[in-house]
């Protein structure tokens, strides 16, 4: 019923590895552990989990997590049918029967009835009780639990319990080095490599504010969002106003500390 | 099944450029990059979404965000019908399906559900997986995403994530300066151009107290509301009570001293 | 399908005019602005809301606003039926389809949802988006929006937003004069203005006491129930006990003093 | 189809006037005034109620208010049925149809929507707007409402607002004066006066009690309890313990207090 | 419909009366007076009120209260059926209509609600109200209602209202004195009656200790385990750490503490 | 229905007796005693109940407890179906009637409603009440209830309530002492015994941090994770740090501390 082949990621995703991060995550694959992966906004992870299942072959069935999903939209419901009740797989069981990776992103945004749901498929067991339909399903050989994870949100009401985390193996990201950076940038937006390096520098001043007055960085993402508006003429003091700084702050110190840090690598005239 | 037509802009709004807004979101959009709008109450955000809208030709699509607002809001649900249920697409799912501007107005007001669901329109991706239904909807090509944002609303517990803030290119917005805030007046009102004069120099009194006992300043919206009044013959003083003071504010203080700033630009004997 | 005539005010409602209140609705109204009515309890805000409906010729849909009712009860539902799902229109709706004067009364008692699924109504869209039913109402042309609102509850947690607030013109109103209001008095119980003068002098002690023991005064209404009582043949102090002071408060010493007001006015042999 | 007969007091309730009570709800009655009825636990207000339900040969709704109680819970609302949903009228609804005596008791206890739904009820309207069928309710010339509300338990979170309280004529009721009450228990339970008026002794001390370690003092049903359990051979002493001062505290010093009391009416030798 | 057979008590339970209370309940059952049962965990409330069923031949329905539990679990709901909705009662509603003693273990739990919902069954109503129905139930001449409180428990947020205490008749439970208590585990179990008595000698130990670190001591029901345990040859110390010690503490120094008792009265070489 | 067969263990699980746990828990299932397993994560609590259901050749229906689950998860619900609602009995009421071994783990993360619906079962009576069913299920012959519970955990908000407490036995769990560990570690993996002792030195560092800045030690389920990783040529400071410690810490400093652990171990030159 469900479409295997929808889930298979068709082309290969620009991945650039930035340490061992493929070998683990294939032996990890090799011996089926559920993965947890940990890193700031924008850094990669969901490209990375991406890039692994092209390689791997398999389907990736992704769920962005929030804390208002419940354990049913993971696992499936019933729905009301012109026969009756039908039963709707919900995406984690979907993946568990077709052998998909199942990616939970930012795992820690839901409730605890979400996390404590994939216990059973975590351990030696690798089966999914389907309460409310009286169902175990046995997860495929190739299933695999993967789930990300932003350290920098963790708080005392919002982190994982010891009993979920004592599930995973993990592996941390973070954003890449400005050398690797740059390439990325480039590559990805066709902007000169000299232009890709200016961002970078920028990105530097406001990861070192992090933490103070920055709740993040400015993230790869928004580097390349940057590239691209300057690419479609826009001035490059402009575009990085409207791409590496208006959307990360509302404060007006920060700002004009990163307005000046543009100034300082395009020239205040550059806009 | 949806009426594309009955979401297109039909008569060019009236919008007045300030900057140089209309040629970064023209290169936003080229780029399809998701925008976030910030400023004011009442300062023409909404009206410049609608404007390019209808500059593009491409539907608009707008939801006014809320705290009780569900993921199945903007996305869709199933509802019970002879046959048994039917799926309905939410606003968000169809501007991805046919193509339109999807304009989430006042997001920080919605639940984390409603923000999150956006993220995989939001990058590489531009997918929006329907868990309930299992199917997953590609953007069409021309869906773009804009949100708005009054950064004077701000709060620890209302506050957009990082993961959110960094999938977005900013726009700032901010009341017109006195002499384009006059023209926009006397063009939308028809009223004389001294008169609208007049109005903007009350609404600078009050934009002054912002933080000063004033959430909010006058919007342009409430002075049109005054000259429209004036030009239905009720005296200016108290036209301008009843549009530009007593909305805005309960506090005898503040009051009294908004009264003596009508007073002094229109006299005592105004009314 | 809705019967427009069912929401006609079928006789004039006694409503004694204080100020220009009546000639500031009447501009707002024939410029559709939404207007906010701004008062105490009881003092007459729906009333005046009635009268000006009567007088304008238009229905009246009026919707007690409480904190447990959702954006749904406003917009409407679907309701099953034995031919699936039905559309069931809320009374904002209906008043947008009917082109009705919508009075929404106390909307601080109301969750955000409720008064936030009335901006786009309240701007120069005027159109009322059913995103559960996908469709976009357009206001008829004789729509108008009514909010009442008692500044004296007014709290951090129950306020209106400046982004709903700064959509209205709003109206001042509070008890009516010592003589206006002894004429309202004898003019709807029929009691002997004298009686009314009296009942009238009781009032002003309690108003005095607001804020200092008080929430509120006592209100041109519970007056009203006194002189009635009166008419029944209760004795006077007893009347004034069971109307005008045992309703409001439970604070003993409150309560003599209010006692004592009564035996000054009628004589402590008064009942 | 409501049986309108199932709502009559079969047989006058016995119920001892103590002031001028009857009088005064009469006079409302006649004017149709909503009626407010003050008191501690157990003193009469329900029996009250009745008896002029009874006396008026009106119907009489009872509902006993709590904090889960819902407007729909008062007002209707749909069901399925074989044929579709079927509305179903709440007790609010009946009594606004049939002209029956509406008791609300213990109003406080209810959440907002509940007391708020009353108010077109209870000013010059006198309707019942059912917002999810769209009808206006006209009620019944005979329709009165009547709320029951305990000031001892008052707070400020559990507090009528003030625009629900200006809407009601107050009744006060306080436990009878000893005499009355040894009169009320003997009537009640036959015991012989003498054994009455030892038990309204030993509430006198409990009564003094309240507030100072007590939330309440004995209730007159209580004293009926006790009689009765004496009537059945129970030890006055055991019979006083089990009926009077174990059901209204848990603290030991309280009991002991009480206990006292007790040997000191009957003597410690009594059971 | 409801069998009534199915809830009366086959077979005689064994109880050991400690004092009056066997006469107290038979005389509050005459009155048909509500009977609260006060008193610690485990120590034979519940095993007390089926005794009275069956010594008096009714039939019982329990119900464990919880905090979750709303006035329709007691009361019943709508259940959809082929023919549309079909009302199907709760246990309190089929107790009142068969004449049955309803329990409620542990109100205190519940929300007010459930508690509420009583009032009318515990006056000399007798009724209930089903107001979804529309139907008025009155109570069998038989219908009793019982409720336990255990006051240890009892908080500022969990307590009855004085309106609800006001209803009952009281009696309190304690667990048994030692020589009792000893009989009661000798023939429950078949234990040697001087193993019996170490048991309780242990439990004395613990009960001294509540308030002092745990919230309740050692209930006449784990001793029954400890000594079911020792009979299947379980070493008589590891018996009563597993069965007295280990389910009520995690508390290392108040473990040990018990740990030393049990050495003391079993000999620390009794494993 | 309900195929037993299914929930029966097909082969012997690998478990490791440590104490006298296995005839502990003999005896209390020859009694039928409800037993509580408390310990800390991934120590085996699940592993050996599964072990125990095996040898006792019983069905096992386990539960992963979590805030979100309601009663009638446990109980059961009625489902919508071509004929009407048709009952689904929930997994504890199956365990009652087939005479299964439930298993509720980490019960303390449920809701009251949760832990007070097994209160019936787990006293003499032995019997589950489905109220929405009306139905009284007695318990099959064979039927146990065991429950896991960290008192790491335990918290004020989250503890069993002494009246569900006191209807269990205990046994204690704790992780293998090194020995044992290694052995268990060896036997699952095929890893050489040295290999496993070194990984079990590593647990023991991270075991004397808990409560020094971990929440809980490394469980022997790490320690496996990690064996595994160096059975697939990962080099084994590298499967340490993604096993053992990313995982359970976000602390710069005690990450530090482990990762020196390890460098000690293995080498700092051992990846």
């Amino acid at each position: 019923m469900t479409d295997h082949a929808q889930y298979l990621i068709q082309q290969e995703p620009f991945y650039q590895p930035l340490h061992q991060e493929v070998e683990l995550y294939q032996a990890a694959w090799d011996e089926r552990l559920p993965v947890m992966i940990k890193g700031p906004t924008g850094c990669g992870k969901s490209r990375f989990v991406e890039y692994m299942a092209w390689k791997l072959g398999r389907p990736l069935i992704t769920v962005a997590c929030n804390e208002d999903m419940t354990a049913s939209d993971l696992v499936g419901r019933y729905l009301l049918d012109a026969d009756g009740t039908r039963w709707l797989d919900g995406p984690l069981t979907t993946a568990a029967r077709i052998g998909a990776i199942c990616y939970l992103d930012e795992i820690v945004e839901a409730r605890q009835d979400t996390t404590v749901v994939i216990h059973p498929l975590t351990d030696h067991r690798r089966t999914l009780p389907l309460d409310k339909k009286g169902e175990q399903v046995a997860a495929h050989a190739d299933f695999q639990l993967v789930i990300s994870y932003n350290p920098g949100y963790q708080s005392l009401m919002k982190d994982l319990k010891q009993s979920t985390k004592q599930r995973f193996a993990a592996l941390h990201f973070d954003y890449a080095d400005p050398d690797h950076e740059a390439d990325i940038i480039a590559r990805e937006t066709g902007t000169p490599r000299d232009q890709a390096v200016r961002l970078v520098k920028i990105a530097a001043t406001a990861r070192n504010l992090k933490g103070h007055g920055l709740d993040e960085g400015i993230s790869t993402r928004l580097l390349v969002y940057a590239a691209r508006l300057i690419n479609r003429d826009i001035a490059p003091r402009l575009a990085c106003r409207m791409a590496l700084v208006d959307p990360i702050t509302d404060d007006a110190e920060i700002r004009d500390t990163l307005y000046h840090a543009i100034d300082a690598v395009f020239g205040a005239d550059g806009a």
